[in-house]
């Protein structure tokens, strides 16, 4: 296949792109200068996730706390890591007490142009509400690992989704168990 | 949030609908009625993964076999199982020799509709080239769990991205492990 393929727009929303790019379509974020998603883990061995309603699915999923870079009048130069506290923060009222890049992946290689940068945040405390900005209605689930895989599946039979990326999470928090770190 | 708020089209691809729904934006394939992805792992404990360019991104990336289920004309009615064995042996030669359900989740929900549906795919076999259809240039990756960590960093030093789904791949092979089943 040929590489960089010339861009055509095929629509233009206030967030989203639609692209054509040598006959492949796909979508980009306006304005947006990264994506960020954390893998939150309490002194306690208890991963922090999130629950909200999501319009594109039309229902409720369970997620790892996640967030867009840059979108912000007057902070679109806003740093990776300062954007992953902040997101942490609104979104479950946790504070990260350091973080450690993880890895930066697609998520739907096939249609969207995303990269998400994913970070370890160890030792996470409750400093504040959560809940998300104005625009959001978000629930915080506090789940041990001891037993989270079966918590999953419980939601899972109630009719919530479990978004992909929380599975990435349980290997990026073992992996780092694994290698000694208290995580 | 307003649930089941109004769909508006912003922009219509030959492949790809950019939508606005109560003022999110999302996008959603035409013409398709699911997605598989699929952790195919062979009787030497290795895992089966792909390598190709993708026009989203602009590079190459490393991912589960994965493709869409009744996107083929004739045969819009596919079964998700069906699909997953034909996108297994089309992008890796390798036959599935049974398949179980692991999840149905979002990859991207802010973004995107998809939802993706795993399978574990435990004994796999080549019989085949595999590379994808005519439009797809497809390499194929067999690696041993035991250092799977260590090449996958090797790849992204390389430049090569790796899909997240591929992280939750390997929380699935193993979940299987710790169950006492031979994955």
């Amino acid at each position: 296949m040929e590489e960089n393929p010339q861009r055509r727009i095929i629509g233009n929303g206030k967030h989203l792109r639609l692209i054509d790019r040598g006959g492949w379509e796909h979508v980009e974020r306006i304005g947006v200068s990264g994506i960020v998603a954390l893998v939150a883990v309490t002194e306690d061995d208890e991963l922090v996730l999130v629950e909200q309603y999501r319009p594109a699915l039309d229902r409720r999923i369970i997620e790892l706390p996640a967030g867009l870079v840059g979108d912000r009048e007057g902070a679109e130069d806003e740093d990776m890591k300062d954007a992953a506290r902040r997101e942490l923060l609104e979104e479950t009222g946790y504070e990260a007490a350091g973080l450690r890049y993880l890895t930066e992946g697609s998520i739907s290689s096939g249609l969207s142009a995303e990269v998400l940068t994913f970070y370890l945040c160890p030792n996470v405390r409750k400093v504040g509400p959560g809940g998300g900005d104005d625009s959001e209605d978000i629930v915080t689930h506090v789940v041990a690992f001891a037993g989270i895989e079966d918590w999953l599946r419980s939601k899972e039979a109630e009719g919530i989704m479990i978004d992909t990326k929380v599975w990435a999470g349980l290997h990026f928090a073992r992996a780092t168990e694994s290698q000694g770190e208290k995580a």
